[in-house]
C-alpha cells in the first residue's frame, strides 16, 4: 500500500442528476420486505442450510413477518429443488406470504424453476443477468444488445410458462445484475425491453430489483441512480423499485436508506447482515432503524434473541458484540459518564407522563427487544460511581447516597486498577460487604433501647476485636445514644451529617438498609451502612459500620 | 414491537439547508486521522487494556501512519494516568506523532490532564461537555447559558494550563459533545465562545469535532449538519472540522463519509469498529474506501491479517467474518456463478496491459492487503464448475478443458449435496482421484510403441479385472493405437472428441496430465484423464481412463 493507488484503482464517476430530490426527504413508512437469508444468504455460507434449517429459518421469517422470501435457487441442485418442492406442497407457507426463486437467464433452468413451485398459490419468479461493462467483457464476452435479447429471451420464457401454470398467481422480478457498476441507460434500456414482453400494469406491476452487487461507491451515489432509475422508468406505476445492497464498503444499511429517501418500493436483504462476502443488507437494522424513528416497519423483532439464536444455529457464523441493535455489548455502558447519564435518564423516564424514549446513549428501549436492562450498565477500571451505584441497585436494592457512591466508588476503581477485567456483580457486592458490613473492630451481639422523659436510652452488647462488653449511652435518638455509648465505653467520636434508611424488597422478606455519614474529631468524613431485617437494627449496625471506618481511619 | 411505535419514537427532524453542496461532490483526498481506540475504544471493553497491551497496541498505529493519537483519559484513573505519563517520558513518541488526552471541562481534571503530558514536544488537549437538550435537562440540569459557561470556563482553564507548561506545543480540541442530537446553533454559539477565550489562527487551528454520540438519523441528516457548521463557523480557517460518529444504525461509515463530503477535515475512530456500544466508525473501512478509489489515505493496510490479530489481542472482540477488508470471508466466492466470472476476472486481469484493478466480485485485490487469492475461492453445495476448476488449477496444477469442468463438477456437486459441509482441496481431489485417476478395470502395466511407415503400433501389458494381458494396437497416433489395442483385446469403443495435455510444473519434477473427450457407439460422451512423469504415458493412462468410464456407463 505505500504505492499510490490511483496506478490501480479509478473514483467512482458521479451521476448527472439536476435537481436532486433524496437529500431532502424522510423515510416515513415501511418498504415491502424479501428476506434473501435462504438464497443470497445461504450461498454465502461455509456450510449451507440443510432442509431441516432452511425450515426453521423459513418459520423463524414468517413469525417475523416477512411476507416475500427467496427460498433458493432450484435449478443449481437437486437439494435446492428439493426442499423448494416439499416447502411448496407441504402446505407450509402462509396465505400471505409469498416464496420467491432466483433464475439465470437460460431455458433449462427457468423451466425448472417453475417446476420446482408447481402447486403454489402464489410465487414470484425473479430473472437475472448481468449488465455491467466488466460482466459484459469480461465474464460473457457480449455488447449491450447481447445482453438485452438474453434479458428479454428469460421473459418471454417466463411468459410462456406462467401460461403452462395457470393455477398460480405468478409474479415477476428482474435484475439487471451488477446495476450500481453498469451504465444507467443500458439498465434503464433492458429494463424497458423486460416491460415491453411482460406488460406489467399498477394492479399486476414487475419487482426492478436494483442490486448493489459490489458496493463501489459512497452510499449518496447509490441513491443517486435509484432516483434517476425511477424518474426514468417508463410507466413507472407499474414497476415495484426493489433495493439490493451488499457491505463491501460498509454502507449497505446507509446505501439502502437513501435508496428509499430516493423513491424504492422494497428492500431485500438478511437477517444480521448475512450474504455474500461483506453480506447483504441487515433487515433487523434497517427495520429497528426506522422503528426508533416512530414508523412502523412492520416486522416484529421484539424477540431479538430467539432470532439471534436461531440465524446462529442455521449460518453458524456468531453475532458480532457491536452488531447493532442485536450484539451483546450495544446496550452496555462501562464508561462512568455514561452509566451516571443513562441512570439519570431512566428516573427521568419514570417520572414523565409521556411515553416517549428519552435515556442518553439508548437509541432505543431495550426492552422493546425483549431485551432486560441489567445488562445495560456494566463496570470496568472506566466505570465510575454511576455504574457501581445502579449494579448494587439492581442486584442488591440498595439505593446509596450520592456521597456514598463516590466513596465507594473509590474502592472498586482500586480493584478494578487493579484486576484490569470487568467486575461482576459479585465482585462488586464483595468489595462493599468488606468495606462497610464485615465488623473490623465493632460487631453487635444483642441490644435493646428504652424511652425515658427526655432521651432515648440504649443498652447493648458488642464485641470489641472479639471482646465482649455491655455498654449503654442515651441520646435524642436510637442514633446518639449508640453513638454515645460508643463514645463513654471506647472514645469513638462522631458527628452525624447525614443520615438514610430505604426498605429492600416488601413483604416478610423485606429488610432495610441505613446509610450514616459522620464527620471524625479529626475533621474526616467516614460512611457506615447497616442492613437487617429490623429497622432499628440497621441503624444500630450502620453507626457501628462507621465507628469502624472511623477506627481504621484513625489507625 | 406489536404496538405503533409512534407513541415512543419520534422522527429526526431534518435539517433546513436550502442548496446543499455535499451530494454532489466526491472525496479526493484524505483527511487527518485520529485513533481513539485507546481511548473511546478501550472504555467500551469488557476487560479494558492493560499496559502491555496499550503500548502494543500505541506502537501498531504508529506503524499504520496514524498522526494523531488520543491514548486515554489521564483523570479517570491511576493506570490512564501511569500508562501517559510513562508514554511521553519514555520517548516511545515518534516525531510527527501527536498524543491526544481527553478531559471534562472541570479544573481538577484538566490540570491533571495537562500534568499526564508533561514533557510532551507537542500533545493535543480535547476538552469536552455535552450540549444536546436532553443531556442538559436530564443529565446536568443547565440551560443553554450553562453549557456554554461550561465550556468557556475550561477554555481558559486550558489556554491558561498552557501557558503553565511553555515546553509544549499544545493544540486544543473541543467537543460540543452530544452535536448530532443538538440543535445547531447551540454548537455553534458554544465553538464561537470557546474560539472567542483560545483565539486560534489558519496557522495553528482549533479542532472542532462534531461528535455523533449516538447515531440518531440516517447519514444524510448528519452531513447536513456538517455542511451547516462548515458554513456557519465564524473565521473557519482557524478551524479544523472532525468526525466521530458511532454505529448505532449500522451507517456510521456513511456519516463519516457523507461527513467528509460535507466539508470536514479530520476523522475519529477506532480499528476494526471498536467503541460504545455498536463501536466507533471502523478507519480501516474509511480508508480502504477511498483507497479503492485511487485517493490515498495515508495509511498503511497492506497487512491486515497483523492488523486484525493484534486488535484481537488487545481488545479481546472477535472480527466478523463478513468484517470489510478484514473478515475472513469477504474475498470468499462459494456460488458457480460468482467463481466463474472472478476466474474469468483474473485471466483478464494477467493478459491486460495496463495495472487498473477490475476482477467481478472483488472490490479490491487481496494482494493490496497481504492476503493470498487462494481463500477467494472455496467450494459448498452452491458452487459451480468454476471454483472446482479453480480449487484444482490453485492446488494440482491442472488446467480441466470446460466440458471435462462440467463433468466433473456434477460428481462434486452430488457429494456436497450428500454431505451439506463445505468441501476442502483434499475432498474435491479425492473425488478426482476417483472418478477418473483410479482404474476400475482397466490398469496399465507397462508398454511400449514403435512407429512403421504408416502407423503407430502399440504393444503392452494391461491389468483387466486385475487379469494381466498383452495387448497390441496400431493407429495413427499414439492414442488411436491405444484405442485400437482395447478395441481388439476387450471390445471397447471409442471414439476421440477432443485431446488435451499440459505440463504440471517444471524442471526435473514436472508431469504432465492428459485429458481425453470421447464418444461411445451409445451416443455417450466420456472423459479420461491421464497424469504421468511422461508425456506419452499420461496420454495412454487417458485413454484407459476413459475406456473405465465408457465401460461403468454401459454396466
Amino acid at each position: 500500500m505505500l504505492r499510490d493507488p490511483s496506478v490501480k484503482y479509478r473514483p467512482f464517476q458521479p451521476i448527472n442528476l439536476p435537481n436532486r430530490q433524496w437529500p431532502g426527504r424522510t423515510i416515513d413508512k415501511a418498504p415491502r420486505w424479501l428476506s434473501t437469508d435462504m438464497r443470497d444468504g445461504n450461498q454465502a455460507l461455509i456450510d449451507p442450510m440443510d432442509g431441516e434449517k432452511k425450515q426453521r429459518f423459513f418459520d423463524l421469517l414468517v413469525r417475523i413477518g416477512v411476507k416475500e422470501i427467496e427460498v433458493g435457487f432450484p435449478s443449481a441442485g437437486q437439494t435446492e429443488f428439493d426442499f423448494i418442492s416439499r416447502l411448496v406442497r407441504g402446505g407450509r407457507i402462509p396465505d400471505d406470504v409469498m416464496v420467491q426463486v432466483l433464475t439465470q437467464s437460460r431455458r433449462d433452468l427457468i423451466e425448472r424453476s417453475f417446476e420446482s413451485l408447481e402447486g403454489a398459490e402464489r410465487a414470484i419468479v425473479h430473472l437475472y443477468n448481468a449488465v455491467s461493462p466488466s460482466w459484459r467483457r469480461i465474464v460473457f464476452n457480449l455488447d449491450e444488445a447481447g445482453v438485452k435479447a438474453i434479458a428479454r429471451e428469460g421473459a418471454s420464457i417466463l411468459r410462456d410458462q406462467a401460461a403452462k401454470y395457470p393455477g398460480t398467481d405468478w409474479r415477476f422480478e428482474y435484475s439487471p445484475e451488477t446495476f450500481s457498476t453498469a451504465e444507467l441507460d443500458v439498465s434503464l434500456e433492458v429494463c424497458t425491453a423486460v416491460m415491453d414482453v411482460l406488460r406489467p400494469t399498477a394492479e399486476r406491476p414487475i419487482i426492478f430489483n436494483l442490486p448493489a452487487t459490489v458496493e463501489a461507491a459512497t452510499p449518496n451515489i447509490y441513491a443517486d441512480q435509484i432516483e434517476y432509475f425511477c424518474r426514468n422508468i417508463p410507466n413507472r406505476e407499474a414497476a415495484v423499485v426493489s433495493l439490493h445492497t451488499h457491505n463491501d464498503r460498509g454502507t449497505g444499511v446507509a446505501a439502502t436508506e437513501l435508496g428509499l429517501l430516493a423513491g424504492a418500493d422494497r428492500v431485500e436483504g438478511c437477517l444480521l447482515g448475512n450474504g455474500e462476502r461483506t453480506g447483504n443488507v441487515d433487515l433487523v437494522t434497517v427495520a429497528l432503524n426506522m422503528y426508533t424513528q416512530g414508523v412502523d416497519p412492520g416486522l416484529d423483532f421484539s424477540n431479538i434473541d430467539e432470532i439471534v439464536n436461531t440465524v446462529e444455529y442455521c449460518t453458524n457464523i456468531k453475532t458480532h458484540p457491536r452488531q447493532p441493535y442485536a450484539g451483546e455489548l450495544v446496550f452496555t455502558a462501562f464508561s462512568g459518564s455514561h452509566q451516571d447519564a443513562i441512570k439519570k435518564g431512566f428516573a427521568a423516564q419514570a417520572q414523565r407522563n409521556d411515553e416517549l424514549w428519552d435515556v442518553p446513549y439508548l437509541p432505543i428501549d431495550p426492552a422493546d427487544l425483549g431485551r432486560s436492562y441489567e445488562a445495560v450498565i456494566r463496570v470496568n477500571s472506566q466505570s465510575g460511581k454511576g455504574g457501581v451505584a445502579w449494579v448494587l441497585e439492581q442486584d442488591k436494592g440498595l439505593k446509596l447516597p450520592k456521597r456514598l457512591q463516590a466513596h465507594f466508588s473509590r474502592h472498586v476503581q482500586a480493584l478494578a486498577d487493579a484486576t484490569s477485567r470487568e467486575l461482576n456483580a459479585d465482585d462488586i457486592w464483595s468489595v462493599f460487604q468488606q468495606t462497610y458490613l464485615t465488623p473490623a473492630r465493632f460487631a453487635l451481639i444483642d441490644y435493646h433501647e428504652q424511652q425515658d422523659d427526655t432521651h432515648r436510652i440504649f443498652a447493648g452488647r458488642i464485641a470489641c476485636n472479639g471482646d465482649e462488653r455491655s455498654v449503654s449511652g442515651r441520646g435524642n435518638g436510637l442514633i446518639s445514644s449508640v453513638i454515645a455509648a460508643l463514645n463513654e465505653s471506647y472514645g469513638v467520636e462522631l458527628d452525624v451529617a447525614d443520615y438514610n434508611e430505604h426498605a429492600i424488597g416488601h413483604g416478610a422478606h423485606a429488610q432495610a438498609a441505613a446509610y450514616l455519614e459522620c464527620r471524625t474529631p479529626a475533621g474526616r468524613t467516614v460512611f457506615g451502612v447497616g442492613i437487617d431485617a429490623d429497622i432499628a437494627t440497621a441503624s444500630v449496625r450502620a453507626v457501628l459500620s462507621a465507628a469502624d471506618q472511623a477506627w481504621a481511619a484513625a489507625a
